[in-house]
């Protein structure tokens, strides 16, 4: 056996050139974790002169191959981001025996299945700590310390840009323009925003959690997606009158009857609910199991050192495998058959914002259309506007997505509803 | 090989009963999880008797040698609790070659040394995630996700029984006295509290996370403890007016300079603080390292199930080490040189409440007493109280013990001065 365990790293970028500073800083410590040296050897980048001062004393590689023939290298740790290559990259990588090591959302989400298969035929590692909530420990937090539990709810703040904007538009009153603008000028939002903002991002990542978390293969074209784009300022004002935060939540939940949903939308969240009060760029995970009852992990979900933190803790707990013959000792753990509901199952207290003629007998026409739904409501907020309009909010009891479809077509048409603004999920479990 | 891993448990009172009834109830999952089923096969209990219809199907023991020589038994869980002969029953199961799993941090706190060694000559696996916040996942976290990093700052919120009180203190306005009376009533407090509200408790959780944090064995004696007995309720609503929440913390800190520090103390904290909104009996570690930043890890720091689900979790890796041969894995990692500062050298803002004549000057002579032994002043509170007597609180910049001492002698030497009420200390990191 090597007295190194070397190392390969596909991408130089940000977070690549975390992981090289990390292990040039803490590299004595680690290995005295570890029992044993770990060392970058090769870098793989698509053009050398460009990192030739950067990655001075690394050897770098243009092609896969040079890290797959290698029979030194032991673990591969792919950071270059989107789909493809890195997806091929990393399946050569785990067929050549090479463990794995990534922070690609994008591939685990689409692909993990086939990734986690391989990883099980070559009885290697494929560890992903740094997908979702950057440095924040939950991964392995939920493979291991909470194993033992069923889950039965996982919450996320797992996208940074977004909380940034909302908490912009919450303490400092900004519009959803202003506060785009503000996270753009601040490089937390990118200058297209979409995947942020339209919720792509943190559907990955709930998909990769609630994966886990239910021991069932959640692919991403399994969330049901909205984004915060449609959430006004208003709604954010009248949610703190009526005690609640809005933040953009991945929210994954298993319930005997109906199966898991797994969703990601804008979400009133009660003011002392502990995920409503994780503000800026920070995300975190509210996980809640049959034993372990509530638990929150929070933290940095991004940027150069967080996300590289996540990457190293990843190098020594597959360096520690490697030095005790133990590698794909913890591999995939989707075990159960899949057993998603469908929208019209997902049941939810929801808020709903109208914008109605302003006469007498009108508020029982709306409250007519939701009652012969189903739909029970448990707040009302009438507020007069211009021109013998009124906006109504009103905060439902749990409801399910069937029944508040089909009050919302019944109010739809009626000839007092002038428009129904903003429709939000309520989570309703209060904390003191 | 055996086709079952065996557990023996010793004792069987709350948490072991949590844990029986975890692995009863989601035995399955757990065994597809590890790749093979866990089974406690022998329960050691003082009086068999008394167990007869609990335990029904296990056996039960009243030796640790029907255990340590059985071969079969792969596993020890300790939940006797206190310290002996708890330890002296781990060593005799560390000794005969089986894998241990305590909840048990009387024993960690002061004897961690002896045991990992045990441990580690036996190639052993040796977990207590359930010794520090019940149920948080915090020591796999530490010992492995944020392994890379140079832990600067461990706050934790690590007794509920305190933060309960402290929580009824400023949210419903109790004193001390009916705190603790309303927290005995709720079963949170014992008829002895002083474990917990002199800190004794929270000591011996710090030590085992610092120990673990700056890797190097810190034991409950080296902790400098203060309890919350001598809060008073007017200290709360001084530090409401001024921006602060008092919370009793273990705080361990290292500084290049002067070392760790760890102690034990009320502090107060901003009112933005993630660990400023951690209430009622919940427990909360916030971690700070040189890569990942701050994270914080929430949840219940107590009871039956929480406490059962982190053992079982424990349970589940040590399986998965004995399923891969990779036991002893991971164990002790103290390996630096301990080098803790003194208590003069301790270095934090404080806030300090003192009773003075009411009379012009009195101020100035006050200011000059903190002003020669270098203790600068940020806020300052005066409130007339009857008969000539004045409040003053003032919060200073970050002083060390030694200047505080200093100071608050000649404060005492002064004829203006009539007592001094309370001294805390300021957590001065702010959030947004």
């Amino acid at each position: 056996m090597n007295d190194v365990i070397e190392i390969a790293l596909l991408g130089s970028g940000t977070v690549g050139g975390g992981v090289i500073q990390i292990l040039e800083k803490n590299g004595s410590e680690i290995a005295q974790k570890i029992g044993k040296p770990v060392r970058i050897t090769k870098v793989l980048v698509r053009n050398p002169e460009k990192y030739k001062d950067l990655l001075q004393g690394y050897q770098m590689v243009t092609s896969i191959e040079e890290i797959t023939s290698d029979p030194d290298i032991a673990i591969v740790i792919e950071l270059m981001g989107r789909e493809h290559p890195a997806k091929e990259y990393m399946e050569a990588a785990l067929a050549a025996g090479k463990n794995v090591i990534t922070a690609n959302k994008d591939v685990l989400a689409k692909y993990g299945k086939e990734l986690f298969a391989l990883a099980e035929e070559h009885q290697v590692d494929f560890m992903f700590e740094a997908a979702v909530g950057g440095g924040i420990p939950i991964i392995r937090p939920l493979k291991n310390c909470l194993a033992a539990n069923h889950i039965t709810s996982i919450l996320g703040i797992v996208n940074g840009t977004t909380n940034y904007m909302l908490t912009k538009m919450t303490q400092n009153g900004m519009s959803y323009g202003e506060a785009l603008k503000k996270a753009q000028a601040k490089g937390y939002a990118e200058s297209d925003p979409t995947a942020d903002v339209e919720g792509l991002d943190s559907a990955r990542k709930i998909a990769i959690l609630a994966s886990i978390g239910f021991n069932m293969r959640i692919s991403v074209d399994d969330v049901y997606v909205e984004g915060i784009s449609h959430v006004d300022y208003c709604d954010i004002e009248y949610a703190r009158d009526l005690g609640y935060i809005i933040k953009l939540l991945g929210v994954a939940k298993k319930d005997a009857v109906n199966g898991v949903s797994c969703c990601v939308y804008p979400v009133m969240l009660p003011k002392k609910h502990p995920l409503a009060g994780v503000n800026d760029v920070f995300n975190a995970v509210f996980v809640t199991g049959d034993a372990v009852g509530d638990c929150m992990f929070m933290g940095r979900g991004a940027g150069r050192f967080p996300t590289a933190s996540a990457v190293c803790g990843d190098i020594i707990d597959v360096a520690r495998n490697i030095r005790h013959h133990s590698t794909g000792r913890v591999n995939c753990t989707c075990f159960e058959e899949k057993h998603l509901c469908t929208l019209d199952q997902i049941i939810a207290p929801c808020y709903i914002r109208l914008q109605v003629l302003d006469e007498p007998g009108v508020l029982a026409t709306i409250a007519t259309a939701f009652g012969k739904n189903d739909v029970s409501l448990k707040n009302v907020v009438q507020k007069a506007l211009v021109e013998g309009r009124a906006e109504l909010v009103v905060i439902t009891h749990a409801v399910s997505e069937l029944h508040l479809r089909k009050a919302l077509k019944d109010l739809k048409a009626l000839d007092t509803v002038y428009k129904i603004c903003t429709i939000l999920r309520v989570e309703d479990k209060d904390f003191e």
